[in-house]
């Protein structure tokens, strides 16, 4: 370890700090390459090339146009922009003094993402409000039902609700929240309407809940769940939601970048009667890493939960509660400067071209969607809403792990990445089309690579 | 918003990415006239016009040589590269297929990083293992104490213990893990003592809940608390948790990084009593944020309470049981590739020179505190075991807060910017010594400016 020379250690020296360039040349370089790995790149000695050869041959090139596994992390040069920003000056936002253009930032470009979605009742302009995380967090419901439950003794008694689609992150965030794991309700949902979370099956299971001297707390829907993409139906979900008075919150993670365009935006409809929603512009809408709106209607339930008024971190401008202290708004004190990133991302492109994004890969998928359905020895498994689709070979009685072994074959080749999920037991193959690189080109070939892998199982 | 064409939208376009490196030269003009802000930058138009316009006046700057409030979070070039190259790639490693060599880089810093503080039984070299996180995460203790308990029933008895000098993230998520705020154990500790958490008053309150049918869970120990450095016995904590049976843990968020240097390494003697211990390379090791390092000497109960096997990301890697997925390592699912900036940090400035940036911090801080010394207004309120000094006008009975007067004075200033503490009563000025650009020359400006104010006050 270590080189440099104690005599000359200036570890932030701005006369040397433009030679850092080189490390955008050498990023460009490996766009330029990342469909050809393992590459044989020429960047100057040291770390970079420690990178090159021991780094590069070692990561799954989420950045790759054939990379189709999960869903996409998809980036962008101005998401990267942001975040040399935000590395570069590296202040701590934790309250509004520590770096107020840090937290007004944040407030603006939650409002602009929250307009573009159309969230009237989430936005600061309105009487809501917005915060970036790392990833969402459902801390806020908790307090709130506390009080309503009178204290601490029956904190085993409440019940959260889901599908059984939705993301498995809900089901450890609300064990850490201090919820059994026997009051989770994960609720069936069917191959029939497309595995959503049914509004009537959530009725009976807190109807049952109540009857049993449990309480109900909070509801998660999910606009595009992760195994398939289903879509929960926003606004009868939050009748019951209203009916029963429990907090509803939206886990639009995926499919909530989709819906800034209109033809989508009825998805959401209905979200005034949840109680919060949250979005990830890290998966679909070019900002690289990591980057997770959260809106509440009501910040103030959200600041109660997690607000703490330390000696050390007391000042004038909080003590005028006239300013947001984003440490108020999430467990950890640390604070990146994130929204540097989603307001260089909506700042350098603008909602046309953001819009088009979205739709270009919505046609691609639409087009892979077509030619699989072209092919009689596939179908489609489950209705495409956004840009995944998930689909698979024909079952055959005599060989009932071949969609496994397909996508086996298509991994291990090197040529495409790919991910499954598995929906009322079946099997399924999942195209999830979103890398910032893909083009038209690439999903024929990858349909071509598929119709090859199929042929070569089924012979 | 937005001024790119559609028809020319190339969001990750590897030709015009090197482009990108203007933003090099601002960061560097940045760090250039980061003590004479307001700034008077002539960068290009678009966006980086608007920073320089628009956030940099709103900013705190946290990287000026002035900056002494809080504790730092010092940056580094080598920081800023790893943070490059970790947005460049921008690959998810939530499991080890997802990007083995994020995965393994982890492990292999984690161990250089616990090699340079001697905590042998915490390696993966060893028995143990580490993972990079946002910032301290205590979640690993939770369901361990509550099969102990036989279920979820008992939830409402588990204590946590603490001083009243630990940082107040250590209430919040021993509350988000639902425990009820009545049984936070906040033991009191004494200016006679310098602030350390006693073990004694530990086994009282210990002993105290025992008879009262409450069942003790956690104990935190801070190396360097926030408010005045002060530092946990260890040895004779650990015993306290050996003889009970709990779940020691050591924040040494701040000093963790110090202990690097052999002299200040005895700090942590006793660590191999303790469970699991975090610290902070983004606050004293020159790494940008964020970055918090954690040992747990048996990785397997942090992976029992936080894993899970979801359908979507099985694969033969995770069955053999042979990889680390850091996905049960933590709570959320996405993960940035942190582990390239440790690593860059490390590799590029080598131990020698790290312990030299520690001592240079230690030495100034060490000069600062003769200085307060020298002056019969003056007085050292806490002796200074790291680089945080705790001093302050001695109290005169007719002027009650003459150190909040003095503190404003100097902020308002704008010449520099420090904060304060409230210890047994009395308010003190912190000085924090260590961003990475202080020089001896800007304490010495210090303490001037503190003289003049304070002559004005006295006067």
């Amino acid at each position: 370890m270590g080189s440099e020379s104690r005599k000359t250690f200036l570890p932030l020296d701005p006369v040397t700090f433009s030679n850092e360039s080189k490390v955008i040349d050498f990023i460009a370089d490996y766009y330029e390459n990342v469909e050809k790995y393992p590459v044989q790149s020429t960047v100057e000695p040291d770390i970079l090339e420690d990178v090159s050869n021991c780094i590069i041959p070692g990561l799954t090139h989420w950045q790759s146009p054939n990379f189709f596994a999960y869903f996409h992390a998809n980036a962008s040069t101005a998401g990267f922009l942001g975040e040399m920003l935000c590395s570069g000056f590296n202040v701590v936002g934790f309250n509004w003094i520590s770096s107020p253009a840090a937290t007004e930032l944040e407030s603006i470009v939650l409002d602009w993402m929250g307009k573009m979605l159309k969230l009237s009742y989430f936005l600061f302009s309105g009487t809501g409000g917005g915060v970036l995380h790392g990833s969402t967090c459902e801390a806020a419901t908790r307090d709130k039902a506390l009080k309503e439950l009178g204290g601490w003794e029956n904190i085993t008694k409440r019940v959260v609700y889901a599908s059984d689609q939705t993301h498995f992150t809900f089901q450890k965030t609300a064990k850490l929240a201090g919820i059994p794991p026997s009051n989770f309700r994960l609720i069936e949902t069917s191959f029939s309407t497309g595995f959503p979370l049914s509004p009537e099956n959530l009725r009976f299971a807190i109807e049952d809940d109540i009857k049993s001297g449990l309480v109900p707390l909070f509801l998660c829907a999910t606009i595009g769940t992760t195994p398939s993409g289903a879509v929960g139906p926003i606004a009868e979900l939050g009748k019951v939601a209203m009916e029963f008075k429990r907090w509803l919150h939206i886990d639009a993670a995926y499919a909530g970048s989709g819906c800034i365009c209109p033809e989508l935006r009825h998805y959401l409809d209905g979200v005034e009667l949840a109680n919060s929603i949250s979005m990830n512009p890290h998966k679909w809408f070019l900002t690289n890493m990591d980057c997770c709106c959260l809106w509440i209607k009501e910040p103030k339930l959200l600041v109660d939960s997690l607000s703490n008024d330390p000696e050390i971190l007391r000042n004038n401008a909080s003590k005028s509660k006239a300013v947001v202290d984003y440490k108020d708004w999430q467990i950890a004190l640390t604070r990146r400067f994130r929204a540097l990133k989603l307001w260089v991302v909506i700042r350098r492109h603008g909602l046309a071209n953001l819009m088009y994004h979205i739709r270009s890969d919505i046609a691609m998928a639409k087009r892979f969607e077509a030619l699989v359905g072209e092919d009689e020895r596939f179908e489609i498994v489950v209705p495409r809403k956004f840009a995944l689709v998930c689909f698979g070979l024909k079952p055959k009685v005599e060989e009932e792990d071949l969609n496994c072994k397909l996508v086996e074959a298509i991994n291990s080749s090197g040529r495409a990445f790919m991910s499954h999920a598995v929906l009322s037991g079946i099997y399924v193959i999942r195209c999830a089309i979103g890398t910032t690189l893909t083009q038209q080109h690439h999903v024929d070939a990858l349909w071509k690579l598929i119709q090859d892998k199929a042929q070569s199982l089924l012979m």
